[in-house]
């Protein structure tokens, strides 16, 4: 179920005539990421172009803006709401004139000690637009003077903590650039002669793009007239890293290949690491579309119990909708989930879910259910609890409103009225991955890799 | 894959206090039924207030529109997209003032006599507005004089031959009429003390309502102030009913309970037949997604052949795109749906679709199939070819344009480059369904149960 | 200053391969006289092709709008508004299928006995789709059977009393009439060897047409592929037309010829005849912008008292505005209204209006004057008293609302608080005019040429 | 006749529950002064709400707008479109957070030495986001380290070179400067317990403020908890100062007051001078609408030649319009202004306008009027000839562009085909203002009061 706030996502070109469309359609790949504000820069000539609006890529772009956004090379992002005010000052590409000419920056990730940089900046004279973090990489940039423009990227980033994968348009070369951690994806890949990156490899199949490789933790990549040319500035070991395993659970899409494994397969074996840590007799496994529907098909097939559609999605659920006046019992839900009783009725049901996160959804669809007729509900959750917020990068919400983080299992499977719940526990979703170390699984285990600067 | 165009959605409610409030709701459930225009009418105080737009029940509606749309009393309508010109002039509910006050329809279905009809009312000085066949039963109507409306109404309706399936709100009652045939679904149900209509029971679902019964072919069914009334105007007998067998196939929502049957076990056992008959040794089952998913669950039980989303659909496609303007390889399909060679690379594939119409859209998914890897390709059809067009209220191609119409099955395997082509027989498929007769299987038989005038 | 709402433009054109576009430019110049919906049909193949919508012309049409309304043919309609509901239904041209094919009517006036022909009509069997009255000439129409098109249409229009001034495009034909009375206005011209009709030479001149002629009330004109053709169905003596004198006092524009005579010198005139009958001793003569600036000036040089912009109008005044909370002063006349304290203070004033309609805006507007410091206030109104509503076209007030016809004239000077009030006498309105017979002056005197069938 | 692109347009209110609106209205007021995008910043506890769009005050702000736009503070800015590119980075007030919190400013004027200032702070590693030259302000501001907010401004403003009327809101306080010269205006008024500042006194009459002072040139006025405050920053004497002439000419609405003048009454007796230098025998004097109005006025009166609208305007004109594909002669300006033979034909004319700039709408209005009838047509300008371009906040066309720059009065009358054509003399100019120095006119004498910076 549809729960998390998503983050961002990016997309860049280099060498391609048709560079801010090809930019558009990776955006519109990577549409999940983000649907609060879209932002294309293209370079022409020496010159940035840009468009940024509000809403879906599809809304935010026309043919016009699209011709008008010439060039041979382009980035773009998509874009979660942040608060109303201020959304079209923080939408990205952030773009600025510095004394080298113009560079645009797409961010996926969160800077964690943006809030010290911001007043120390201040105190130096910078100004900021935006309540954004990544307006603090275009002030470091801007102090660096009498060096080289890479040297002078290389040592700002530096000064950076947290998560962050960058893509940055100059007036003369397209960088793309992973944290130390390695926290957000960031994929490199070709289309003929040109080279493109993006956060997930679904990007690069709507375009026919070929994936080559991750940019990796701690690597500043760039190509100009000289060609491609790629730095470690920052070196951890394999250990050290700290890659989002939450990518897995919530956040990519499944056609994609996120840290080198493919998302569906994953969660195909959340499901039957689910499985079988967690058997329990019953008639049918249900997922709650669509995102359960990967791990359903796995804990299907290891546990043997079929595999049944016993709620439909409405896929026509708009943006807006009007509410009835009257009490219409989980209304809210309803509109976009249908649990059929032509199904359920009078079963012994597995409910497959990805999460929890305040419990009121969960709690819901439960009654749904049983409200089809479900005999037995046993609700499971493909991921262990969430128990910490996210300060790299996801939009949570904060420690006290997850559930998870103030009541045990059995409260939890009490207030959502389920005849049982379990949860995959941590080294089982290290299993389904097929990895065991490199990852951050904060939400999980509350082991922050990096210092917090007082955000908890 | 969606590839046929919808028919119309219709939803009415008498004496609740949020008519035009749970009209909305209705018609927002039935939106897979007709996405290009939406209206309602509702009654108060003996008059007829309306509103009708272009485009989604969500975006034509706002929260004001239902505000001006008081009474107790409603009729909406979905409906597909006829030419550009006169969109709004044919829009539904249809209303007109007829010497017994004010009058509003709305009909699911096509009258194949209208053309006969509308020139004989000509002649005897009808004016119409638009090119809506739906018009001929006012003009019917209104020449009715000196008799009780429903009287008149009843006479009206003989005159008409084909497929409809109305709701109707005049200044004091509501009526619900189904053709003797049965073409397209309506059904009742309750909510408090209000009686609602629609064409599928995923409406009641939403709203809160039960499922009470299907208005019954050849029935007229309605409510004024002096309660509920029934009358069978017209007596076929069960073998001549011609209830749509597409509307398991294709058009109903799998949530719905249609001709007293769900849709998705209806679907579900196409899937099993379709193993029963086609069976073949390959590594996994595939949907094309989202239609092709309650079969291939049928398929992959039956078969024992592990299910996988080999093909994911992506969920955030808009109305309007914008095309790159290099050849991408199949681009269209490729902006709705990824297959994804993580899970087909080196496997023998069954890909389970719901219908073949020109035969260019599977080529160009069995093409990204196999560009992802896939060894071989099966694709099974989870009903049998279609060679006929619809005249009872579907948006088919013209017969000539239905691959099926002048192509063997191997002629259409080796146009859509499969390595196998089965679809299910007609036979297995009213097994699925689990009746023998009473159905329209035009489509799939070219026997229409009525005259068509010339249509064909 | 603004305060009757307008009744309608219409304008055709036959044989222009531009017809459409000039169309679009006539009711472009045409806009004052109706600014809620406007409509084109063009006649293209003989069929029909057309597109309504509500607001002001240039926002109802877009580029491809027009190049869709393809032919050598077209009818337009500026519209003002009714109530909110039906809006679109009634906008006009009003079209329909008939037996003999498409037919599409503008309408400028009102027929005043429609009820009456709707009920006859409804109990024959015919059905309404609107509220207007327009609708009845179809209906009466499409019941002329066994009859030349021509020969019903005039035994059609032989049945409508009240004003009408129609142009009606068939399949093959365009048709000009004005009804016998000659209430509206309706002029023709020619472009090249094209024919256009239109409610005000202002049209004529925007599009670079040359003026011809009135078509004269009762007669009847058309073209067709025979060519041009005039027939005289209803004769009446001059004395007894009925040209509605309230063109001159505000609806037409001041640069049009109207029955004759340039609107902008007869006012002119009313101004000169204002300053004969009802002279004051002031320093300056101002005009309430923009309906008074005429007879301002006519005043000013007939009375040699100096004229002074002492009130300056905002002409970006935007359709919607947004209110304070906190009660200012005469809010809603000072947006548009700005008299100025440079030129009134310790002043002697003298200020020229059309009409007063309830009289609060006028007492709003004296109150700016005497704030900006006008020692005397001398309201001249450069029309009679406005005593009656119009049932010929105009949305007047009711009768009660009008503050002249339950108030004398030293009641209304008291109630708007001028130092002194007069009005135009009605025989220096027709002074001005320079006829004395052949107007309708009902509004000023409740001699309504024609039965009113029950309206007032 | 509208020829020029005019400047911008500031207001600001201090301790105001409806800060907001009444900065709406008083936007409002000011659209004259630029219609392409509009904004408002208000303080709501210490913070900065703000909104900006693009288009008329009406449509960029909707009520919810400025219900989000609480507090007792707020400015707001009406701007001229710059290039398509960047039209909202650029869209004032300006905002940004420095180190004492935020700041925003609304500015009128052009600062000449922008371009090197932007070099020099680039260099000291400023970041700029858009192009405009008031950004230069918060980056000069963003550097005064260490000493008060006031001491910083007042250092900051001293190294701008040009025109300036800023209005500036911080989180504590509300500052209103103009620069040395005075080139725009900038006016004090109050209501109720409220200061407001505004462009012109027009947005103070509408809101009911009373007009209190000018802000003088070189004046830094402030507002804050403690009260209110003013510091001479610079001074000159009155002979320096640079009051843009051209205000009154064109840009300033006739109901200000303008640097302490009726712009209506110099407006009237620059038209009593022109007729006083360039009589000519003539039968009426007509305006080209409507900023040719009061001159016209003045010109009768003193020449004793009728006052006649002999053109008249047309108000419905919008922001598009779809022209037609035939060549419709000076289609172009007929669309806007209708010069009517009923006036006209057979007259000598003398027609007063407020400017010439490339000639080419001079031409047509020239040859309408001639079409429309007119014998002789003596075009009087109410100013001298336009021979250099504003650096000072006017987006005037270039030099070249300006026909008096390179042609003689002779060589221009022969190009718009006038019989005669006379200009008012500088020296008639200033006496219609009432004052002989303290003005800017280099758009008449090419005196520049200011190094140009290389700008010309």
């Amino acid at each position: 179920m549809k729960t998390w706030r998503e983050e961002c996502g990016v997309f860049a070109i280099w060498n391609n005539p048709e560079a801010s469309r090809l930019t558009y359609l990776g955006l519109y790949a990577l549409q999940h990421r983000g649907q609060e504000s879209a932002g294309i820069v293209s370079l022409n000539d020496g010159t940035h172009l840009h468009h940024k609006g509000q809403g879906l890529v599809a809304d935010v772009f026309t043919e016009t803006d699209l011709d008008r956004l010439k060039g041979f090379a382009a980035v773009g992002h998509n874009r979660y709401s942040t608060t109303g005010e201020n959304l079209l000052t923080n939408a990205q590409p952030l773009t600025a004139q510095l004394k080298d000419g113009p560079v645009a920056v797409a961010h996926n990730g969160n800077i964690v000690n943006a809030g010290e940089l911001r007043e120390r900046l201040k105190k130096e004279g910078a100004i900021f637009q935006g309540s954004n973090d990544t307006e603090c990489l275009l002030h470091l940039l801007a102090r660096h003077n009498g060096v080289d423009f890479m040297a002078g990227l290389q040592a700002s980033v530096k000064n950076l903590v947290g998560a962050f994968s960058f893509c940055i348009l100059t007036h003369d070369k397209l960088i793309a650039i992973r944290d130390p951690y390695g926290f957000r994806p960031l994929v490199m890949g070709r289309i003929g002669n040109s080279v493109v990156f993006a956060s997930e490899t679904c990007a690069f199949d709507l375009i026919g793009a070929t994936f080559v490789r991750e940019i990796e933790p701690g690597e500043m990549f760039w190509i100009d007239k000289n060609g491609e040319h790629s730095v470690k500035y920052a070196d951890k070991k394999i250990s050290e890293h700290a890659r989002c395993i939450f990518e897995y659970v919530y956040f990519s899409r499944p056609d994609s290949v996120v840290f080198n494994h493919s998302v569906y397969e994953v969660r195909k074996q959340m499901g039957r690491w689910l499985a079988r840590e967690t058997k329990v007799d019953a008639d049918i496994v249900i997922p709650v579309p669509d995102s359960g529907v990967p791990a359903s098909i796995g804990y299907a097939a290891e546990s043997g119990i079929p595999l049944e559609l016993g709620i439909i999605r409405n896929h026509y659920v708009g943006r807006t909708f009007i509410e009835p006046r009257s009490a219409i019992r989980s209304f809210g839900v309803k509109v976009k989930l249908n649990p059929q009783s032509a199904v359920l009725a009078g079963k012994r049901v597995v409910v497959i879910d990805d999460s929890i996160v305040r419990g009121t959804t969960s709690r819901k669809i439960i009654g749904l259910i049983r409200q089809a007729g479900a005999k037995e509900i046993h609700l499971r959750i493909a991921a262990p609890p969430t128990v910490g917020p996210c300060y790299y990068g996801v939009d949570t919400p904060t420690r006290g409103e997850l559930i998870a983080s103030h009541m045990s299992v059995p409260e939890i499977q009490k207030f959502v009225e389920a005849d049982s719940l379990s949860y995959l526990s941590l080294e089982g979703l290290y299993h389904a991955v097929g990895e065991s170390q490199g990852f951050c699984s904060a939400c999980f285990d509350n082991k922050y890799p990096t210092p917090l600067f007082g955000a908890d």
